[in-house]
């Protein structure tokens, strides 16, 4: 199954598609929240699928939200593919980098990003991104993630060089801007992700291919990332984990140019989905 | 005006204190968050309470919650007072360095905090929290915070001293850990704090005085703080700003002993109230 929610921002309706298939879920949650996933959303929404008791509806042409609404955190690992740690002349970490963005920054995958006042080195992340489904508090090894993980989706995960790297050593400064985090379109249950160490993430600028990765190329697996996260913060039901992003970015050692108001950045990952997002101007 | 969340962890009931009374607010908003801050909470409660409409309860003997539900994040301020970015021996910084907690680590201000698995640097940090009350996206000057303050209360900052500094350089993984920001016991309204650069901050370990802070000492001020975070991130009704600790914590020059459990930490601050949390074993 595939999540999301469609409709204008901060009115989205819940949706699945199962196959080629929209339907719409109003009639059993709300919304898709942490709250939908703790209490056993996804379970529900396949009995009422097998049941047929849910209702087609039209999808195209109307917005897509991020799939998971309202997320209490949003949890980043960095420097976790060989080929980024590569391009950015940093050894790879022994352990996961670990830092945040603020939750409010997620937007729908097609939603406008917009660069910073003041900013120059607005820079692209294509991303696999995790989005938590049970409470993990202190997993006893990576063997225990699946059962918290609810699904996969996309992210981009939108960083200002100049204010990660720059302006006082922390990186949450150049990472937490207002719409830095398009999400989505789908929330994808694990069965129908398969192997989450087997993906392809690619990622174009103005249809220009700058990113063209593999998960394969992960230092910290997602299992492995949700196990380690879980022996230093509780992590809920709705949370998003953005687990890395291979080689390619602006900052990185093909000297790319940064992003510039008119820009339009598309991500694709085939069976995860595709974003397609333009750049204005704060 | 100091508001207030009374009852049992998840069941809080809303409450204002003006002067030494107590009045339920149960009538006018189902709980103290950041829709009631941004609904003119602070406004319509005054209103209440000039009108005598409010009912007084008493509050002795039962539990505080933190005075704010469910902070979209808790940004933080690091090494912004003269006196511990001293003891650290680390310059004082020219623009705020800012890091993130999850903001699921908020607890009530007597509630037991819980020394992480693995732990062996647990630490202590009294600070002046800023609860935001409107919505601030790059405010023009410091003097535009003010009105998009609701109020000051406290907060203990605990950190994990490894956790920040020796694996892997950022700062939130040592900082997010389960029940590591008590908060409270009150949101103080602007007009009882008068001047935030006027405040005392003292904590003590087990009745030994740790830390004699004074927020005349900040490098940065609350509404500096505010107006600068506002270029970096949308800061939105009831978000927490801790705007960093003064001198005296384990992890300064003097040396004193990193927590264990069994250990009891009270915070208190004349206008603010005061905090006092034992230490448990996670």
């Amino acid at each position: 199954m595939k999540f999301l929610r469609i409709g204008t921002a901060g009115a989205e309706r819940p949706a699945v598609m199962d196959g080629d298939t929209a339907f719409d879920l109003s009639g059993v949650t709300r919304d898709i929240d942490g709250a939908f996933l703790a209490d056993r959303g996804v379970e529900r929404t396949r009995e009422q699928l097998d049941e047929g008791r849910l209702r087609p509806i039209a999808v195209a042409g109307l917005r897509i939200g991020a799939p998971v609404a309202r997320p209490g955190k949003v949890v980043c690992i960095g420097l976790n593919y060989r080929d980024h740690a590569a391009e950015t002349a940093t050894a790879v970490p022994a352990e996961p980098v670990v830092f945040m963005k603020a939750s409010n920054t997620v937007v729908g995958p097609d939603d406008t990003v917009l660069i910073p006042r003041g900013s120059a080195k607005t820079d692209y992340e294509v991303e696999l991104a995790v989005v938590i489904g049970r409470t993990a508090r202190y997993l006893d090894s990576p063997a225990d993630s699946a059962a918290h993980i609810a699904g996969y989706t996309l992210a981009d995960d939108v960083t200002e060089r100049a204010y990660q790297h720059e302006r006082g050593g922390q990186w949450d400064k150049g990472k937490s801007c207002e719409t830095f985090n398009p999400l989505g379109p789908y929330l994808v249950t694990p069965d129908e992700v398969g192997d989450p160490g087997d993906l392809e993430l690619r990622l174009w600028v103005n249809g220009e291919l700058r990113q063209d990765g593999h998960t394969k190329n992960m230092v910290f697996g997602a299992h492995h990332v949700v196990w380690y996260l879980s022996q230093f913060m509780v992590l809920e039901p709705g949370d998003v984990i953005n687990t890395g992003t291979p080689a390619g970015v602006a900052f990185g050692a093909n000297d790319f140019p940064y992003l510039v108001k008119g820009d339009v950045v598309t991500i694709e990952s085939p069976r995860l989905g595709r974003q397609r997002h333009a750049f204005g101007q704060a």
